[in-house]
């Protein structure tokens, strides 16, 4: 069976020991008074609550799936509930802003609880979490009216949000969009149209739901130019602020998906429904995309959660199934067998995925520190430069950390052998959940194609020499640390890959167009790892320096898998640079017709 | 929507072209008379079938499933008929011998017949499938009586067979079994027991059943060493060979799987079941490997079936689906956006597809032609030189060719975007298909195991030195053809590669027990990436001969597609070369407890 206990330990390893967040705290305005104890506390209270109320439904969600009848969804048995302890308890609301009813806490604090939330039960984390993306984008973006009118209900939960972008014939390219906002006299627009992949569109949590829609003005300028926003509520509001007359905005049919069956996924049909304007006419890409690029560091860490829970349910199943015996002699001799756990190729398996979990979570826990930086710090440079920062690494943690969480969830459910197989056992539904992270809020290759064309070349490529110069810094300070060299050596050869391939990227470029896309993953990929490398350096020598007297074996633990990583997943990048400097040639060959 | 058309032409140029077969078969005993004429005869037929009967069930199968009740199974609708056609038309009889009514062709052919029908419908072919693991484990083992008894019938696909080994404690390590056999005084059995994960273990196709089953008689040596395999069909055959009075021997539960929906995965419950042994008592195992070592290169054929549905399906999306537009300058002006095809990164995932998908069909072949020089070379020591290159290759087909098809079969889901997670689109049924492939008739993990464990040692590392020299030789053999050089320099850099694993792992092995598990499985892909450069560098060679006057572009598409797999898939190795010599310390270091 799948098993999730909360790992607030490590939590907290990366939080106080590598990240030294409630001291970067201190500079921000208005989080200067969250402290360690604070933090510990959210730590500690969240993962109960995800150990004791949203895991035990996450395989039950998966088997009983949402129906849909008369345009209502029935979600799962239980997750109603589960839904209104996350909200009632504040979960969904901690880095809303005061104003609204939010808890006003940092980003860094909110990612750390989403983890564990989307470990235990990701089907059900993505209603509150679309909810989420439609705040920011209001927050953002809204007129002041609309924000004090709808805010404080969403961000108690009473209502939900969704995201209405998709098309059938359009997700990528949303220029291609048909739907269509008709202006009214009042000021507010009918909307007409058909979007598919609604998170949420309906359900049975709450009183009312608030769609954003992207939809077209007739007349407007042609494809992404002419794409506006709205605000579109199932029941319209009325003078006191409660649901009123029905907006003709329905559920049409739910998904049958491969995976997340506990969220219903909606095609939404909007017959002349009721819209308000949220930010400028024909400017609905840039609201749009404020939301975007939080949700996709949130579904990078999605991918991870996966990984997270496949991992401590395969190395509790390696550490109880027995099955042949240890190449070095038996360990439990007087047993018909060994634990599975002697084997060194399941070893593989876990300690592949415990290397990409623990350093995924210290570089997404890293990225969103950055983005309280650039939201909260008094100096408008230093916010700056944490958006930069963001900006650039945001393809790199929702593709390259849900790559490695789906992989890893699939070495996890290998630990299983047949088993891993069998829907009893729970891993094949976390491969099946694991496995949208690499695909929605746009493919990976679609953020592969953010990074090399419009991340990279930012302010002359500028942004990413800054963040090569901070990984070369990083290095740097451990050089007088003989203890420090093994992972060193290594990660320097890494940087030195991911310089030659940006140096290569960047000038390529400028003669063949297909260049960037053609090495576009590839690239994307040697980033990660290299990201990951540099985490993994600064967990091995905050390991090193507390390692004396532990007597748990934590710090041991941290620097066995940093010497794992560097050694046996670092390597990976040699053969990605040469598949980058393979150019685009034998990729683009071929015609059309041949394939 | 899924698709699939039978690759007919690029069987028929490995084949006839790069194998040159006909002229292989003529110095075969008993194969001399296999043309060419037949050979295209046969794929078209077998193709028609497929494309047609097969694959129209493909989707419809996993939708309806498998249904118990009072311990009869219902097979999805359409599935019987399908059975009948594939069994009176004798496909599923190729190569079984003509004295049970089989048509005597080569292994060759029928694997060849097999992929169409692994494409078209995996779930389906798996019923016949394990019916000839069975007729394979009674030609070499059973008693003549045995054989005469009950091969014809399922040679004629009139009754099936099935394999029991697992059970739900022990899967790779059988020496833990429980099932029992009681010798009777008729000289019979009675045999107790549950086996679990059996395929066909019901159905409702045929008129009987005749189990395969594993079990310890009381009082034999402990473990693996007092197994014994027996005979136990559903009914008892009378005098005159019809079913008679039922066994004992009923299916207890279905299995809810990933995938492979329309295949009956039964839980197997012996309640005294009357069975006779097959071959010598507690030699049970080396039966059941003789039958094993061949399903493990349908396995990994299995795996590259599915990639390549995957692939076809991916590629005709990609050519219609408009989204965006190329990066040097739209192809399709006069509409709103460009086909997929367009995008360097979508063209990625489907080059990587083809190049494994078409080296992997020439390499699998290339295996089946040495099964039939074993099987029926005149020369005894040609015969067991095609055994040895068998017994090495077998765990590299196997975990290899159904990794790379799986992870392709992702990689076309991919292509789809959201479409690809939803059901109705087909793409991940073929990825909840794949993955078992990896898993079972012993998991990849496993196969490695194999290989660097049993078949690298075999004669002291001779077997695998005859194959290095033979890619080494076929490196020579283009030496002075220009044309050649950028397919052979990258081929000789992997051979180095493969050759330096090959001396570090062996050496290690002597000092450092756990050395060899620790590298198994980047070894044995590393041997499968060689392998596969191996068949690109003899694609390119025909490819180059004939391509002078062929204006079809398959011989142009070939050198493309080699070009690629040499210049963006085969640099993997210098990681995999890496990984491997970086030992099994960091792998071995943790305590279970630190897991």
């Amino acid at each position: 069976m799948a098993t999730y206990a909360a790992p607030v330990r490590d939590l907290r390893f990366v939080l106080h020991e590598m990240l030294d967040v409630s001291n970067a705290f201190s500079e921000l305005e208005g989080l200067e008074a969250v402290s360690d104890d604070l933090l510990d506390a959210i730590l500690e209270e969240a993962g109960k609550l995800c150990e004791n109320v949203l895991f035990p439904l996450y395989q039950k969600g998966d088997e009983a799936g949402c129906t849909l009848a008369h345009a209502q969804v029935t979600s799962p048995p239980g997750f109603a509930d589960a839904y209104k302890a996350l909200t009632e308890g504040g979960w969904t609301a901690l880095s809303c802003a005061p104003e609204y009813g939010g808890q006003g806490l940092p980003e860094t604090v909110k990612f750390a609880v989403e983890e564990m939330i989307c470990s235990a039960n990701m089907a059900l984390s993505l209603y509150p979490g679309l909810t989420h993306g439609a705040y920011r984008a209001l927050t953002g973006y809204a007129s002041a009216a609309i924000k004090d009118f709808y805010l404080p209900k969403m961000v108690s939960g009473e209502w939900s949000g969704t995201m209405c972008l998709t098309e059938s014939h359009c997700g990528t390219d949303l220029g291609l969009m048909r739907t269509r906002a008709e202006p009214q006299d009042d000021g507010s627009f009918l909307i007409s149209g058909t979007k598919i992949f609604i998170t949420g569109g309906e359900q049975d949590f709450t009183d009312n739901i608030i769609h954003l829609v992207l939809a077209k003005i007739p007349g407007g300028p042609p494809g992404i130019r002419g794409v506006s926003l709205f605000l579109v509520p199932k029941f319209l509001p009325d003078a006191d602020g409660d649901p009123g007359a029905r907006n003709p905005v329905f559920c049409g049919a739910l998904e049958k998906k491969m995976g997340i069956k506990g969220a219903s996924t909606c095609v939404m049909n909007f017959e002349g429904a009721r819209g308000w304007l949220v930010g400028e006419q024909n400017k609905g890409m840039r609201a749009m995309f404020s939301m975007m690029n939080h949700e996709r560091l949130w579904v990078g860490m999605q991918g991870l959660s996966l990984g997270v829970t496949a991992y401590q349910s395969a190395a509790e199943y390696a550490k109880e199934r027995v099955q042949g015996r240890s190449p070095s002699g038996p360990v439990n001799a007087q047993g018909s067998a060994d634990p599975i756990i002697v084997h060194p190729d399941v070893r593989r398996m876990l300690m592949t995925t415990r290397a990409y979990m623990e350093g995924g979570r210290a570089l997404y826990l890293w990225v969103a520190s950055q983005l309280d930086r650039a939201a909260h710090h008094p100096d408008p440079q230093v916010r700056a430069a944490g958006d930069k920062r963001v900006a650039l690494l945001t393809p790199v943690v929702k593709a390259f950390l849900s790559d490695v969480g789906t992989e890893s969830a699939i070495a996890c459910q290998q630990v299983f052998g047949g088993h891993g197989y069998i829907r009893e056992w729970g891993m094949e539904q976390i491969v099946r959940d694991a496995r949208i992270t690499q695909i929605y809020e746009g493919t990976n290759g679609v953020q592969a194609m953010d990074l090399v064309g419009r991340k990279l070349p930012m302010e002359g490529g500028a942004v990413m020499r800054d963040y090569l110069d901070e990984l070369r810094a990083a290095a740097d300070s451990h050089a007088g640390t003989a203890a420090m060299v093994e992972f060193i050596a290594p990660f320097r050869s890494a940087l030195a890959r991911l310089e030659e391939a940006f140096d290569w990227l960047m000038e390529r470029a400028a003669t063949d167009p297909s260049a960037p896309g053609a090495s576009a993953t590839e690239f994307l990929r040697l980033m990660g790892l290299t990201g990951l490398a540099h985490m993994w350096v600064a967990a091995a020598a905050t390991a090193l320096e507390k390692m004396e007297g532990d007597n748990t074996g934590f710090y041991a633990a941290k620097l066995t898998t940093a010497r794992f990583f560097m050694q046996r997943l670092l390597p990976q990048g040699m053969a990605l640079l040469a598949s980058i400097r393979a150019g685009s040639e034998s990729l683009m060959a071929l015609e059309a017709e041949a394939f």
